[in-house]
Protein backbone atom coordinates (compact mmCIF):
# COMPACT_ATOMS: atom_id res chain seq x y z
CA UNK A 1 0.00 0.00 0.00
CA UNK A 2 1.41 2.91 -1.12
CA UNK A 3 0.33 5.12 1.75
CA UNK A 4 1.41 2.90 4.57
CA UNK A 5 4.95 3.77 6.57
CA UNK A 6 5.35 0.39 7.22
CA UNK A 7 4.96 -0.84 3.80
CA UNK A 8 7.35 2.07 1.90
CA UNK A 9 9.89 1.07 4.68
CA UNK A 10 9.73 -2.68 3.12
CA UNK A 11 9.90 -1.13 -0.17
CA UNK A 12 13.06 1.18 0.73
CA UNK A 13 11.28 4.17 -0.16
CA UNK A 14 11.86 5.33 3.60
CA UNK A 15 15.31 5.05 4.79
CA UNK A 16 15.68 1.96 7.86
CA UNK A 17 18.22 0.75 9.85
CA UNK A 18 17.47 -3.15 9.09
CA UNK A 19 18.71 -5.75 11.58
CA UNK A 20 17.46 -9.01 9.93
CA UNK A 21 15.36 -9.69 6.69
CA UNK A 22 13.89 -12.88 5.41
CA UNK A 23 10.97 -13.66 2.57
CA UNK A 24 8.40 -12.24 4.56
CA UNK A 25 9.79 -10.36 7.64
CA UNK A 26 11.67 -7.39 7.70
CA UNK A 27 13.16 -6.06 11.35
CA UNK A 28 14.30 -2.94 11.80
CA UNK A 29 15.10 -0.44 14.66
CA UNK A 30 12.37 1.96 15.89
CA UNK A 31 13.74 5.84 15.52
CA UNK A 32 12.39 6.46 18.94
CA UNK A 33 13.32 3.55 21.04
CA UNK A 34 12.40 3.06 24.62
CA UNK A 35 15.22 1.58 24.95
CA UNK A 36 18.60 0.88 23.08
CA UNK A 37 18.03 -1.55 20.44
CA UNK A 38 14.53 -1.49 20.66
CA UNK A 39 13.50 -3.10 17.40
CA UNK A 40 10.33 -2.76 15.06
CA UNK A 41 9.44 -6.57 12.98
CA UNK A 42 7.04 -6.35 10.38
CA UNK A 43 5.87 -9.08 7.83
CA UNK A 44 6.62 -7.36 4.25
CA UNK A 45 3.15 -8.03 3.09
CA UNK A 46 0.37 -5.61 4.44
CA UNK A 47 -1.88 -6.91 7.32
CA UNK A 48 -3.62 -4.41 9.60
CA UNK A 49 -3.00 -6.28 12.54
CA UNK A 50 -0.73 -9.03 13.92
CA UNK A 51 -3.54 -11.33 14.90
CA UNK A 52 -4.31 -11.01 10.99
CA UNK A 53 -1.26 -12.30 9.18
CA UNK A 54 -1.84 -15.66 8.19
CA UNK A 55 2.14 -17.11 8.39
CA UNK A 56 2.13 -15.87 11.87
CA UNK A 57 3.90 -19.18 12.84
CA UNK A 58 7.13 -18.09 10.73
CA UNK A 59 6.62 -14.79 11.80
CA UNK A 60 7.19 -15.04 15.31
CA UNK A 61 10.39 -17.57 14.32
CA UNK A 62 11.86 -13.94 12.94
CA UNK A 63 10.98 -12.28 15.77
CA UNK A 64 12.60 -14.76 17.74
CA UNK A 65 16.09 -14.63 16.28
CA UNK A 66 15.95 -11.21 16.66
CA UNK A 67 14.68 -11.31 19.76
CA UNK A 68 18.31 -13.79 20.60
CA UNK A 69 20.19 -11.48 18.86
CA UNK A 70 19.55 -8.59 20.95
CA UNK A 71 20.03 -11.10 24.01
CA UNK A 72 23.52 -11.38 22.48
CA UNK A 73 23.61 -8.10 21.74
CA UNK A 74 23.30 -6.46 24.97
CA UNK A 75 24.16 -9.02 27.24
CA UNK A 76 20.51 -9.91 28.95
CA UNK A 77 17.85 -12.34 28.99
CA UNK A 78 15.08 -10.13 29.18
CA UNK A 79 13.41 -8.88 25.85
CA UNK A 80 9.81 -7.46 26.21
CA UNK A 81 7.49 -7.24 23.57
CA UNK A 82 4.49 -5.07 23.03
CA UNK A 83 1.75 -5.92 20.00
CA UNK A 84 -0.39 -2.71 20.47
CA UNK A 85 -1.68 -1.87 16.60
CA UNK A 86 -2.92 1.10 16.16
CA UNK A 87 -0.26 3.68 15.87
CA UNK A 88 0.44 2.26 11.97
CA UNK A 89 -1.99 0.57 10.78
CA UNK A 90 0.37 -2.67 9.61
CA UNK A 91 1.65 -5.66 11.38
CA UNK A 92 4.35 -4.81 13.99
CA UNK A 93 5.81 -6.41 16.69
CA UNK A 94 8.15 -4.87 19.11
CA UNK A 95 11.13 -6.09 20.77
CA UNK A 96 12.78 -4.03 23.81
CA UNK A 97 15.51 -5.08 25.31
CA UNK A 98 15.87 -4.50 28.83
CA UNK A 99 18.46 -4.63 31.66
CA UNK A 100 21.28 -4.59 29.42
CA UNK A 101 24.72 -5.16 30.67
CA UNK A 102 26.65 -4.04 27.34
CA UNK A 103 26.32 -2.18 24.60
CA UNK A 104 23.93 0.24 26.04
CA UNK A 105 25.30 3.50 24.83
CA UNK A 106 26.00 2.35 21.58
CA UNK A 107 24.42 5.02 18.49
CA UNK A 108 21.52 3.54 15.72
CA UNK A 109 24.02 2.27 13.22
CA UNK A 110 26.13 0.75 15.59
CA UNK A 111 22.98 -0.95 17.74
CA UNK A 112 22.08 -2.53 14.35
CA UNK A 113 25.72 -3.69 13.65
CA UNK A 114 25.72 -5.26 17.33
CA UNK A 115 22.46 -6.84 16.50
CA UNK A 116 23.18 -8.07 13.15
CA UNK A 117 26.14 -9.59 14.32
CA UNK A 118 24.79 -11.38 16.85
CA UNK A 119 22.05 -12.89 15.15
CA UNK B 1 8.47 -27.74 37.82
CA UNK B 2 6.74 -28.24 41.60
CA UNK B 3 7.65 -25.07 42.72
CA UNK B 4 6.20 -23.20 39.61
CA UNK B 5 2.75 -21.34 39.32
CA UNK B 6 2.00 -21.64 35.71
CA UNK B 7 3.53 -25.40 35.67
CA UNK B 8 1.03 -25.95 38.52
CA UNK B 9 -1.75 -24.58 36.75
CA UNK B 10 -0.98 -26.72 33.34
CA UNK B 11 -1.26 -30.00 35.95
CA UNK B 12 -4.46 -28.92 37.13
CA UNK B 13 -2.94 -28.42 40.85
CA UNK B 14 -4.16 -25.23 40.91
CA UNK B 15 -7.94 -24.40 39.10
CA UNK B 16 -8.10 -22.11 36.29
CA UNK B 17 -10.68 -20.60 33.67
CA UNK B 18 -9.38 -22.63 30.67
CA UNK B 19 -10.46 -21.30 26.92
CA UNK B 20 -8.22 -23.02 24.85
CA UNK B 21 -5.69 -26.47 25.50
CA UNK B 22 -4.05 -28.31 23.05
CA UNK B 23 -0.52 -30.56 23.16
CA UNK B 24 1.34 -28.01 23.42
CA UNK B 25 -0.25 -24.45 24.45
CA UNK B 26 -2.74 -23.44 27.35
CA UNK B 27 -4.71 -20.66 28.06
CA UNK B 28 -6.66 -19.19 30.48
CA UNK B 29 -8.21 -16.05 32.08
CA UNK B 30 -5.85 -13.64 33.86
CA UNK B 31 -7.63 -13.49 37.52
CA UNK B 32 -6.54 -10.43 37.62
CA UNK B 33 -7.55 -8.65 34.26
CA UNK B 34 -6.29 -5.27 32.87
CA UNK B 35 -9.35 -5.62 30.61
CA UNK B 36 -12.21 -7.99 30.34
CA UNK B 37 -11.04 -11.16 28.56
CA UNK B 38 -7.51 -10.83 29.52
CA UNK B 39 -5.92 -14.41 28.82
CA UNK B 40 -2.39 -15.94 29.48
CA UNK B 41 -1.17 -18.14 26.83
CA UNK B 42 1.74 -20.38 27.78
CA UNK B 43 3.59 -23.25 26.69
CA UNK B 44 3.05 -26.32 28.57
CA UNK B 45 6.66 -26.96 29.09
CA UNK B 46 8.45 -25.24 31.28
CA UNK B 47 10.74 -22.04 29.47
CA UNK B 48 11.75 -19.60 31.53
CA UNK B 49 10.88 -17.11 28.49
CA UNK B 50 8.91 -16.79 25.78
CA UNK B 51 12.28 -16.48 23.34
CA UNK B 52 13.49 -19.66 25.05
CA UNK B 53 10.68 -21.78 23.71
CA UNK B 54 11.62 -23.97 20.20
CA UNK B 55 8.30 -24.15 19.31
CA UNK B 56 7.33 -20.64 19.36
CA UNK B 57 5.77 -20.94 15.92
CA UNK B 58 2.91 -23.12 17.10
CA UNK B 59 2.67 -21.10 20.22
CA UNK B 60 2.20 -18.00 18.83
CA UNK B 61 -0.31 -20.15 15.73
CA UNK B 62 -2.20 -20.72 19.40
CA UNK B 63 -2.47 -17.12 20.80
CA UNK B 64 -3.37 -16.08 17.25
CA UNK B 65 -6.56 -18.35 17.89
CA UNK B 66 -7.41 -16.95 21.17
CA UNK B 67 -7.11 -13.23 19.98
CA UNK B 68 -8.88 -14.03 17.01
CA UNK B 69 -11.42 -15.73 19.51
CA UNK B 70 -11.64 -12.71 21.69
CA UNK B 71 -12.28 -10.67 18.79
CA UNK B 72 -15.05 -12.37 18.07
CA UNK B 73 -16.52 -12.66 21.27
CA UNK B 74 -15.74 -8.99 22.76
CA UNK B 75 -16.79 -7.44 19.10
CA UNK B 76 -13.53 -6.15 18.14
CA UNK B 77 -10.51 -5.94 16.11
CA UNK B 78 -7.86 -5.01 18.44
CA UNK B 79 -6.45 -7.33 20.82
CA UNK B 80 -3.38 -6.00 22.80
CA UNK B 81 -0.36 -8.50 23.82
CA UNK B 82 2.33 -7.79 26.07
CA UNK B 83 5.07 -10.04 26.67
CA UNK B 84 7.43 -9.44 29.46
CA UNK B 85 8.23 -12.61 31.65
CA UNK B 86 9.67 -10.87 35.13
CA UNK B 87 6.53 -11.73 37.50
CA UNK B 88 6.56 -15.43 36.84
CA UNK B 89 9.30 -17.55 35.47
CA UNK B 90 7.66 -19.60 32.99
CA UNK B 91 6.93 -18.14 29.26
CA UNK B 92 3.43 -16.08 29.36
CA UNK B 93 1.73 -14.13 26.48
CA UNK B 94 -0.97 -11.55 27.47
CA UNK B 95 -3.39 -11.05 25.46
CA UNK B 96 -5.59 -8.10 26.42
CA UNK B 97 -8.99 -7.02 24.37
CA UNK B 98 -9.50 -3.36 24.00
CA UNK B 99 -12.68 -1.03 22.64
CA UNK B 100 -14.93 -4.01 23.60
CA UNK B 101 -18.72 -3.00 21.44
CA UNK B 102 -19.73 -6.18 23.41
CA UNK B 103 -19.57 -8.81 26.17
CA UNK B 104 -17.19 -6.32 28.39
CA UNK B 105 -19.35 -6.85 31.67
CA UNK B 106 -19.53 -10.30 31.64
CA UNK B 107 -18.22 -12.59 34.58
CA UNK B 108 -15.28 -14.67 35.00
CA UNK B 109 -17.12 -18.00 34.25
CA UNK B 110 -19.02 -16.20 31.22
CA UNK B 111 -15.85 -14.87 30.00
CA UNK B 112 -14.22 -17.87 29.51
CA UNK B 113 -17.55 -19.09 28.09
CA UNK B 114 -17.45 -16.22 25.45
CA UNK B 115 -14.18 -16.62 24.28
CA UNK B 116 -13.77 -20.41 23.73
CA UNK B 117 -17.34 -20.34 22.35
CA UNK B 118 -15.82 -17.76 19.22
CA UNK B 119 -12.82 -20.12 19.10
Amino acid sequence: MNDCLFCRIVAKQIPSEGVYEDEQVYAFLDINPQATGHCQVIPKEHYPWVWDVPTIGAYMEAAQKVANAQRKAFGTEMIVSRIIGDEVPHAHIWLIPQRHTKNADLKMEAVAKAIRESL
